[in-house]
C-alpha cells in the first residue's frame, strides 16, 4: 500500500496532521530554505536553526568558526551580523563555517514539528533532491509550508505542489491542501517567478529592492543536497 | 480607495483577519450554506444555526411550527427529524417554517465571527445575488471557508474564488489565499463538479449516495437570495 502524502498550508493548521515516523519537509522559499539550501550547499559545516535573536547571539557566542545572521523587516537584525539573503552564503565565506540562522517562520515551524522520522528543508534549489529523498525513503510524507506570521502564501503551497506533483503516483493523496498545490503548480506552468507576480511576500521583498533574490529562489536543482535535522544541527545529504 | 477582499480558508485561521465591520461570507458548499440557501429561496420562515444537536432540540421544542435537522456521518442525527440535504426542503415542505439547523463546520464558523457588519450565507446556489450584494454594499470583504474540521477544503475555497474573481475590478486583493482561490476557480473552467471529482468531500458525500446532492450543489443561481444573519436567525433579502 502507497503511502499518504498531505500538504499542511500554515503552521497553525500543523496540530491537524500526525507527523510521528513520517518525512516532514519544512518549506519557506522566501527565503529562509532557500537560504539553507545554498549555505549548506557551499560547504557550510552546518546551519543551526533558532527562534529569537537572543539565542542566535548566544549560540554564535559561544560555537568556534560560527556567524549569525537574521532579518526583521527586511534588514539585518541588531546585533547579527548576516543576512537571510542566499547570496550572502558563497562558498569562498561559508565553507567549513557553522551558520546560526533566525528565521521569521520556517525556524518557527521546524521547532513545531513532533516525532517526525526526519525534517527536510526543501527549496526550488534543491527540488529533484528532495523528490529523490521522499521517493527513496519509504515513509509517509508530510510537506509543511512555513507561510507567513500564520497566513497562507503561494510561494510555499507552489513548491508542495511542485512536490506532490512528482510524487503523485508514488504516494496516495487524498488531502485537498496537497490537491490544490498540484493545482496551482499545474496553473504555473513552471514559470514560477511570473506565477509569483503580485503575491504578498513578491510584492514585500520586491519593495527592499531584492528581485535578484525573487529570481534565485525560483530556480530550480541549483544546489542538489538534502538539508537533514541532526539533534539542532542542519546538514547536508 | 477600494476596500480589500479577503479569503479565511479554515476556521483555525480566522483569528489572523479583522472581521469588524466587514462583510462575511460563510461557506460550507456540501453541503449546510447550500441548504440553508435551498430552503429560505424556498419560503422557510427563518433558519436557526446551532452549535450541537442538544441545543437543537432545545430551540426545537421551544419554536412553533420548527423542524429540526442535522446529520452525524451522514445520517440523520439521533434526536432530530431531518437531514442535511437541500432536497429535503421543497417549497410545499419548507413554507412559513422554521428551520432549526446543525451541522459540523458552517455553523461553528458562524458563531466565531466577531463584530461584523454582516454575516451572509453564500453557495454556488447563490452565487451571483451574493456577488452583486458585496458591490453594493460599501463594506470590506472577508470569504470564510467552513472547511472540514479546520482542515483546508476544494469545494469552498472553489466557491470562494468565484465571488473574488468576479468582484477583483472592485476590491483590493491583497492576500494570497484569494489569489489562490482564484486560480483554483481559473482551473475548473466553471465545470465545478468534475473539478471536484476525488476531492475529499466528494468521496466522503459519494461514498454515502449523495451523487444528486453533489450535482445540485454546484450549480449556479438556482436561488437568488441572500441569507443574512439577524440576531440568532437567518432570514433571506
Amino acid at each position: 500500500m502507497k503511502h499518504k502524502l498531505e500538504v499542511c498550508l500554515s503552521p497553525a493548521l500543523l496540530h491537524l496532521y500526525d507527523t510521528t515516523d513520517c518525512n516532514v519537509v519544512i518549506i519557506d522559499i522566501f527565503r529562509a530554505t532557500s537560504t539553507i539550501t545554498t549555505a549548506l550547499h557551499n560547504g557550510a559545516a552546518c546551519v543551526i536553526p533558532v527562534a529569537s535573536v537572543e539565542e542566535c547571539i548566544a549560540i554564535g557566542n559561544q560555537t568556534p568558526n560560527s556567524i549569525t545572521a537574521g532579518e526583521r523587516d527586511g534588514k539585518v537584525a541588531p546585533g547579527l551580523s548576516y543576512g537571510n539573503s542566499p547570496f550572502e552564503y558563497p562558498a569562498d565565506f561559508i565553507q567549513g563555517k557553522t551558520l546560526v540562522l533566525t528565521t521569521t517562520n520556517g525556524t518557527k515551524l521546524l521547532h513545531m514539528v513532533k516525532g517526525a522520522a526526519n525534517i527536510i528543508i526543501g527549496s526550488f534549489l534543491n527540488l529533484d533532491a528532495i523528490v529523490d529523498f521522499l521517493k527513496n525513503d519509504d515513509k509517509p510524507v508530510v510537506l509543511g509550508c512555513a507561510a507567513w506570521k500564520d497566513r497562507f502564501n503561494l510561494e510555499d503551497t507552489l513548491f508542495a505542489g511542485a512536490v506532490a506533483s512528482a510524487l503523485q503516483q508514488d504516494f496516495a493523496i487524498n488531502c485537498d491542501s496537497a490537491r490544490a498545490a498540484i493545482h496551482l503548480h499545474d496553473a504555473s506552468n513552471g514559470a514560477y517567478l511570473s506565477f509569483l507576480k503580485n503575491s504578498s511576500h513578491y510584492n514585500r521583498l520586491s519593495g527592499y529592492g531584492l528581485i535578484k533574490d525573487l529570481e534565485y529562489c525560483t530556480s530550480k536543482n541549483l544546489h542538489p543536497i538534502v538539508p537533514i535535522l541532526r539533534g539542532n544541527q542542519l546538514v547536508g545529504l
